[in-house]
């Protein structure tokens, strides 16, 4: 595990003490240059993939720890079998040694995005403005995001369900590159999300909707649903990739919706550089495109039991219904439901303290 | 009924011979003159509210049918009870005369709005584009309208669904004047919706969630939903006003729901000019703001059975469910259960022909 310092800190920036940013990556983290003014005075986890052999340079200045596949398994001894390896669904680990009230998430082919205006796009700050104000996951508001300046609720609102529930996600988009499966990809190989397609809305998911969650620039609250955020088993020794986030999304929506706690969609916007390949991506999400069509269903009806009142708990009950409902479309979901245990068995390990904080079922 | 004729037409609107504008008034409709680019190819429903010996006068050129309560009297004779007096929910009776298979209805105070490029926004075109797409309510898409040119379904959405479902209301938005409530009102009495706030979307309300559905600015697919779009009992005899539209968009959703049929928000605005005042607001407001904390549960649990396939049909079972559950906060509930019968009672015997045709239940 190597550290770095911090030098040269900005002006006021939101919560530093008490936010992470969780990078995965292959790479030397020369994207960071441009995330320089926004993510220097925040402390980064990086979880490097792969050959644990390589050194990884991180440019100067930015206060850091990065760990490595040794690190993993040493940290974690058998447990660290819930960490995948060779995708980037082992940015989960940060999840778990992060010391943070909350957690920033980005790709390190994602970099800093323009408005229409032209102004660079913050995108640290709108994630945590979206975390500090409520989300109204009971009720859909035509005008987006009431907590917003210049908004809020429209007529025929009720007025019981304006002071809205704890965020729990904010799920920001992207410029230039969508985030589309391979067939799509294959289908429109030139689409690009452009300023034109900007859309200046932030707004919540409602309660029992399940939606698309992309890891590639995502923040969350990790007191609230951080055991819920695993980003499961992808990658070597795995029939499947490319669905680590659509896992957490599925997970952490439901449990959301039991534990009365929101999920905010929309801005901010960063610029996703590079499409990757799709006939590599077909070959990778395959078989989830194939078993999504079987899960997302089960998704839709599970029901969480009201004696579930933490975020652990309620994953605990989740895995036992993933074995019971999902092992007959394949072993695959057997193997993942144990995944599940072990990741919170490796998250009470590590953050021994929060087992006293519970938060109640709604 | 006067009927005007009609003059001028532009080159090619959408579905000229299949929409009718509907207009609820007490003035003359001086406002029409900056729709004529965009209403005068279309037929025009006014509905006169209030004194029927005051003569409204209505902007050469257009193509049009008057209503007043006299003709409403004698067309309905004792059904026309179920059509409010002194109230824009008059309009319903728009809906029931209209003989096309899309409704766009409008105030009186709303004006042509424009885009952030200063471009002046056709309305009903943007209306009629949400209507001919798809819905997509069983799973959230988090780059809005994936119907929409340089939109898709993203990674993760199943393939499943991405037909989509037909849409049946397309709720449009509001540039100047929000649509808020009297609380909301008096509270921030010089809140405006500018350009700054104009957000370039088109969504899909997920099934499940209710929504505020504001009728002054609505267009909708009347062979699918028009029998539920029944705006109330208001105004003169009533103890309730300006839930007219509040209550058409719960039982409109419920229904779609049921009937596995979409609900688009967003996109179109117009530019609302008048805030109405919020004290006058306040009183036809307050048995709605404090019965909504009631209303509202009521219909985020109801169910309607299976062998309900018609919108007549769900409304009909939907009428008597508000009898039974919403009975006992109000006797008004149960006038209001009784004029719902009435309303599809004459809506079948003005609409004959539609009881053939059916909509299968999902």
């Amino acid at each position: 595990m190597a550290v770095g310092t911090s030098s040269g800190i900005p002006s006021t920036p939101l919560l530093k003490d008490e936010v992470d940013i969780v990078i995965p990556t292959i790479r030397n983290l020369d994207f960071l240059e441009m995330w320089r003014p926004f993510f220097q005075p925040y402390h980064l986890i990086i979880v490097q993939d792969g050959d644990p052999r390589k050194t990884i340079t991180v440019p100067d200045g930015f206060d850091y720890e990065l760990y490595n596949r040794n690190d993993i398994n040493r940290i974690l001894g058998p447990k660290a079998a819930c960490i995948s390896f060779n995708d980037s669904a082992c940015r989960s680990f940060g999840y778990l040694v992060s010391k943070k009230k909350y957690v920033f998430t980005v790709d390190d082919d994602c970099f800093v995005a323009k408005d229409p205006s032209g102004k660079e796009i913050n995108a640290l700050e709108q994630h945590i403005k979206n975390l500090l104000s409520p989300s109204t996951p009971f009720f859909f508001n035509t005008l987006y995001d009431p907590y917003r300046e210049g908004a809020d609720f429209v007529r025929g609102y009720p007025f019981s369900l304006r002071e809205g529930v704890p965020t729990a996600v904010s799920h920001g988009l992207w410029l230039n590159i969508p985030d589309y499966d391979a067939p799509t990809q294959l289908v429109k190989p030139h689409e690009r999300n452009t300023r034109q397609e900007y859309v200046d809305a932030v707004m919540t998911v409602p309660k029992g909707a399940l939606f698309p969650m992309s890891g590639m620039n995502l923040a969350f609250n990790r007191e609230l649903i951080g055991p819920a955020m695993y980003f499961g088993l992808m990658g070597d020794g795995q029939p499947i990739r490319r669905y680590d986030d659509m896992w957490a999304g599925w997970c952490v929506k439901v449990i959301c919706d039991h534990l009365g706690l929101g999920v905010k969609t929309g801005l901010p916007y960063i610029w996703h550089s590079k499409a990757s390949n799709p006939l590599v991506n077909l070959k990778k999400e395959y078989h989830g495109i194939h078993w999504q069509e079987e899960v997302i269903p089960f998704f839709q009806v599970v029901s969480l039991p009201k004696k579930c009142t933490t975020p652990q708990e309620c994953y605990i009950e989740l895995s036992k219904q993933v074995k019971e409902k999902l092992g007959n479309v394949d072993a695959y979901f057997n193997k993942l439901a144990d995944a599940m245990v072990t990741w919170i068995e490796a998250w009470d390990e590590l953050n021994p303290s929060e087992k006293l904080s519970n938060v109640s079922a709604v």
